[in-house]
Formats: C-alpha cells, structure tokens, sequence
C-alpha cells in the first residue's frame, strides 16, 4: 500500500456515475412505459431482466413464512437483536412538535409530520443484504410512516432472498413487491394498477436504479445517491497496524473503487500497516476487487503532527472515520466533517454497518461536509403554524404592509390593511 | 374567478422549468468557464450580462453605509423587527449534539455540526427583495455558520440595492459579492481568486440560476428549486370574502404561474368571494400579473363538507394553507401536507411572509408532501459517534462477524475477529 507525502489538497472525491447517454435514454423510456402501461410494462420488462414471468409481484405470506424456514434461528436472533439497536437509537432522535405563545395571543410553532409512504429499493445479484433493508426501513418505521413499501427484483424462479425476507419482515415492511432496475422505481413513483405510488424512495442500486431515481425526483423524494465505499483511520502509534490493516480491507472488499485511507502522524505504523495489507489481502476471498481498490485509491498519508492528520481528515469528509489514538475522544471537537465517527481500537467500522444502532446510510464523496446519515429528519417533514391574534395584527399590521409596499407588492400590504379596516 | 366541483384528483402540480437544451449549454459553458478562467470569467460575463465593468466584486464598506443613508429610518427599525423575530424562531428549533451510554461501556451518539460556508444568492432585476435576504440569511447564522457569502448582479452603474444591502448587514452577512447568474453560481461553488468556494448553496433565482444550482449540485450542497408561489384558504361561513380574496390576490400578485384556491363547503362564500377577486382584481397595480394567475390557476372548490375540504388540501400540499373556519386549531391535527399554516382570519399569509418569524421560502409544487420550509437542519449535519468498549465487542462481536458472513463480507468478518483474537 503506497505511503504518500500530504499535498497541499487531498481528497477522496471520484467522478460521479452519472451513466452514458443511452443508459439514461433506456432509464427514460422504461419509466415512460411503466407510467402508461403500468403493471403490463412491469411484466415485460421482468421477463426481459429478470428472466421470470410473474403473474403477481406482490410477495405472498407463504413465500415469508418460507424464508424463515430456510434461515438458521441464530441468524434471525443477530437479525432481530441488530433491528432493536438500530430502533432504539432512531427512537432518540425524534422530536416533538412545539409552539411557543407570547403575551399578545401570538402562536408559533413547528408541526412535525411523518411522510405518508416511503418505498425502499433492494438490490438483487448474488448477494443478499439484510442489513441494507434494517437501517432503511427502521428509521421510516420509527418515524411514523404509515405505508412501506419494499421493491427488489426477483431471481429466475420468481424468489427474493431468504434473508433479505426476514429482514423486511422484522423491520416491519407489510408490502413487498418482485420487481427491480428502474421499472420499479416507476412504478412506485408514479403507481401502477397493482402497486400504489409512494412520497420517497430510498435504498441503493445499479446505475439504472441511480438513474430511475435522479429522474423521478422532484415527483417523489429521493435519498442521496451514493458513491463506493470510504474509510479514513486516523491513528497514531498507539493503534495495532494488523487492527488498521484489517479495518483498511473492510472497505477495500466492498467495491474496486472503494477508498481506504490510514493518516497517521507515526512513520513507523505506516510502514507496519503497509506491511499488513499486503500479508492480509492475500487472503481475502475477495481478493480482488479489494487489492484493486487499494490500488488505485488507497493511501497512507504520513502527517508532521496529529493537528495536521486532523486536517487532512476534515478536508477528506469521509464516509467512515476510525480514530485510534490515545484519548481519543478528546479529539471529537476538532473532528467537523465526517458520516459516522468510530472512536477507540473497540469500535470497528463493521460494528456499525450491522450491530450498534447508528445507520450504515451515509454520505459519500466527500459529501459529509453537508450531508448526513439516512435519520429519523429523512422520514418526517416540518409545518410552520403561525397563529396571530386581532392585538399582534393591530400592534404589527402597519409595518408588515410597508414592508411589502418596499417591495412593491401591493396586494400584500393590502391583505393585511383590509381587517384592520374591516375591525374599525 | 371559477368555481368548480371538485374532482376526484386535484393537484397543484406545474410543470417544473427545466430549461431549453439551449439554456442548459449556456449555463454549463458558463460554469466551463468560470472554473477554468476565474474572475476574468466573472469580468466578462458581468460586462455582457449586467452591462457594467467591474475592477473588483467584493461591496466595500462604504457601500454599505451609503444604503444605510439611502433607507428611511422608519424601515431600517422594521428590518431590524422582523430580522429579532425571524432570529427567534429559529433559535428555537437548535438541537444539541447527543448521546446515550450503556453499561457496558457503548456510547453511541450524533454530533451536530454547522456546515463551515453557505452561500446566498439574491436575485436582481427591478424589484429588491431584503425579505429574501433575512429569511435565507438568519438560518445560517443561527445554526452556527461561520462564513455566510451573498452574491447578487450588480445594476449598470456597479451598485446592489440599498434595501438588499442593508438588510445583509442586519442579518449579518460579511462578504457580499456583486455578481450574478450562472456565473455566480459557478463562482461560490467553485472558488475564483477573489471568492472562495461554499459548502451550500440557496436562494431564489431566473431559469439560468435555477439550472446553474441543478449542475454544480453533488459538488455542493443546494437548496429546493423553488417553482411559483401557491396559497390555499380552506373557509367555512365564518370567514370573511372580501379578506379572503384579498389573500388569494396577494400569492396572484406575485407571478402569472402561481397559485391560489379556496376550497370551502359554503357556496355562498365561494360566490361572495369570486365576485370580491374581480373587484379588487381591477384595483391593483400588478393587476396584470394576477389576472393571468387567476385565470390560469385560480379555483374555488366547493366541498360536501369540512372533512372533505380538508382532503383536497392534503390532496394539494399548499405552499401556503391558511385555515379561517370556526375553531380552526382544532383542525390543526387532521392537515398532513402544507408548508406553513395559517390559522384564523388575522394569520393574513403576508404576516408571515414579512414578519412573524417562520421562514418564508417553503416547498411547493406539492413536495410540501416530503420537504419543509428552510430551517436550521438545512445548515447543520450530524455526524453518528460510535464508542465500543472491550466489553461491548467482546458481547457482540461474533455476532457482528456471523452477519458479515452472511452478507459474504469476509474482511468485515475478520476485522472484527483480530481484535477479539489479540486481546486472548
């Protein structure tokens, strides 16, 4: 793994996938005919993509009952045990409505309101991910949001993965619909004769789905969409380089163009963690694709002091940051822009992706510097109440109307004039 | 004014302004050229555009004094009124950072961060709005930003309004930037030599500036594209029609596309109220303006009753809701979807455009179903803290590994198993 020097500009940002002009055209197109041909698109493009014909989507109460006959008891244990941590720290972050009252019969307020329906998409491919579906669907749930709907696309026999299943089943998802790529985001934006339309959609996927989801916002809300994978490890010479390495590989396994980056003020751990990632990647499964990753966007970057490695960290906004130092929470202050922040040679990064509670949905790209992680804010919307009373429009409607004359909007000032008058 | 029955649909939706692909590559040229050419891009586009050169963007101090000179002072106390309340209402919805401790050592947690720079655009032309200026401003200040960067286009002779620099300086903006447009937009989210990049980027603009946010968004972060304004008035016989429509003209004022509806269950204020739109109507100065926004988007729908009025205006997520029935609080639970709502017949809608404190740039076009009104969360992210103690991961970690494992994710698997394995 190549130690690098800290230039004066870092950064883990990689060009966006924003797809190739036919991509998008077929993205066009699939949703136009999924909005005028509704379920009938949806069956063809699922015989064409997923090779099966379906002749409902929805997933019957047999075919959940079955999944959890086919998953190993210990296994729904973690599951459920995983949900209940992820519910419980979503639970921390609601907040209430509130009003504040001032003495002339003043109200205002913030009503807080739950979305009426979020729809969650579920990537199909090898791999099953229940822990995508618990850390979507949960903060919705917690949230409040009445309908859940969950969409991922069918293998050749017409099954969705066993696991995946359980998943939705302990979140609390009760739709769940066999359909995938960009006809599904269609679908459950704009609704089918089977499948009614939802206010946001959220959950990963191809660049079909990243596309579909780009081009039915607006209509429909939309979470982030997210880049490959990062990990920042900021370390000093107390960190073990084997712990580093092994958590550096985490990300690395994830995606060629995952980033995994260790800055460290201690030459000496760098060159033990460069050391280890070499020993260690040679056993991977996943061998490659995380040895490309590293490859190409990995990097040690060895700092004068810890002040400067902290630096670098904000100026990277990672995903992921690992801080393992001595006192290291002492160091949180300093920390502005990261997802999620993992203090301590006990805290992991994979500890959150499955286990603590916090969502594994963050943002990407350098993006921290604005973003956040997926939350309850996410799931809800905010309602100004304003409340004034006959006195707080006597006392003010004066300098509310020349207020809007200065911006020559007369009816304005006049909307105001007309009950003081009316009142005389 | 129209009065019709309601339909089984009603909607405010618009057709959002996506541009021609014509103005989409000047935009994107301009954006070009502005990252590679820096302020003589600026230069040149602010003499093509705004008609004047200019040695330098940035407002002197003496500018600002002159506004001030330029401003009655009866005004400048009114800015400074309704800059204390909009203050006061934002504060209030400040979050702390939290956590949460478990015995067995775990801390988990969200650090709430202001984002280091926002960026503030006010658009030209010939009206000045400062009311636009305080609302976006404020926020930021209040949720913790450090730098706070407005741009606006200059006039011919090099100047910004008065009325716009005055009401920057109160709401405490520190570098003003006479530059407008895409290349504006280009500017602030890129940096040139004499402006540095910002994090954010918000405010009201043309088609060039609206589609200048669309592209530079993902690099930074953006505010809503806002679409034209909308109120509706949800009445019973207890409101008064000649104050109702004087609301209904004051959104009608604003742009021939916006929006105003009364839905009401009384047919007789459904007439009273078509007849007072016509009168007042004719005596306005933007008579123009509103006479195609009624005609266009203008309707009375006249319900079975109240819960079917309150319906529709679910239906319709309103911009603006204002309820004047009997006992319209009480209403206040059964609305789902509005951006700010205003209750009882002296919460006229221009109170809170101006005033009362709750921000004035609110979603519309429907998305009121999922966004809400600018608000301090729009200026602050949240990072997740995760503490694990040697405990926590000794309770868990083999459960943490096993759903690695099942996701296929070894190096996640392991990563956790190395450190349960070096502490043996």
């Amino acid at each position: 793994m190549k130690i690098v020097k800290v230039s004066d500009q870092v950064s883990l940002k990689r060009s966006i996938e924003t797809g190739t002009f036919e991509q998008q055209s077929i993205v066009k197109n699939i949703i136009a005919d999924v909005r005028t041909h509704g379920d009938a698109a949806l069956r063809t493009y699922t015989e064409k993509f997923d090779r099966v014909n379906l002749s409902s989507f929805s997933v019957p109460e047999k075919e959940i009952e079955e999944a959890y006959g086919q998953m190993k008891d210990s296994f729904v244990a973690i599951v459920r045990e995983a949900a209940d941590n992820i519910r419980s720290f979503h639970e921390k972050q609601l907040r209430p409505s509130w009003m504040t009252t001032e003495e002339n019969g003043t109200i205002l307020g913030q009503k807080i309101t739950p979305l009426d329906s979020v729809g969650v998409y579920v990537p199909g491919g090898t791999a099953a991910y229940p822990s995508s579906v618990l850390m979507n669907v949960i903060p919705a749930k917690v949230a409040g949001v009445k309908r859940i709907v969950m969409v991922s696309p069918p293998n050749v026999h017409g099954k969705l993965p066993a696991a995946v299943l359980v998943a939705a089943r302990e979140a609390g998802v009760e739709e769940i619909y066999k359909v995938g790529g960009a006809q599904a985001i269609a679908a459950i934006a704009y609704g089918t004769e089977s499948i009614a339309a939802v206010d946001k959609i959220t959950g990963p996927g191809n660049i079909f789905v990243a596309l579909a989801k780009r081009e039915v916002f607006g209509d429909v809300d939309i979470d982030m969409i997210a880049g490959p994978s990062e990990i920042a490890i900021l370390a000093d010479d107390t960190a073990r380089a084997d712990e580093v390495a092994a958590d550096l590989l985490s990300q690395a396994e994830h995606d060629p163009r995952a980033c995994s980056v260790l800055v460290t003020p201690s030459l000496e751990l760098a060159e033990a963690v460069s050391l280890e990632v070499e020993q260690q990647l040679a056993l991977l499964p996943r061998k490659e694709i995380a040895t490309r990753s590293i490859a190409d966007y990995g990097a040690i970057y060895v700092t004068v002091d810890l002040d400067e490695a902290i630096d670098i960290v904000n100026q990277l906004a990672p995903e992921h940051l690992e801080v393992i130092t001595e006192n290291g929470l002492e160091l949180l202050g300093k920390i502005r822009h990261a997802g999620a922040i993992f203090i301590g040679r006990y805290s992991s990064e994979p500890v959150g992706d499955y286990f603590a509670g916090p969502n594994h949905v963050l943002p990407t790209n350098g993006t921290a510097r604005f973003s956040s992680p997926l939350n309850i804010d996410d799931f809800q919307k905010k309602s100004s109440v304003i409340i004034y009373s006959k006195k707080a429009l006597t006392d003010n409607g004066a300098k509310i109307a020349e207020f809007a004359r200065m911006e020559g909007l007369e009816a304005h000032a006049r909307a105001v004039e007309i009950r003081l008058n009316n009142d005389k």
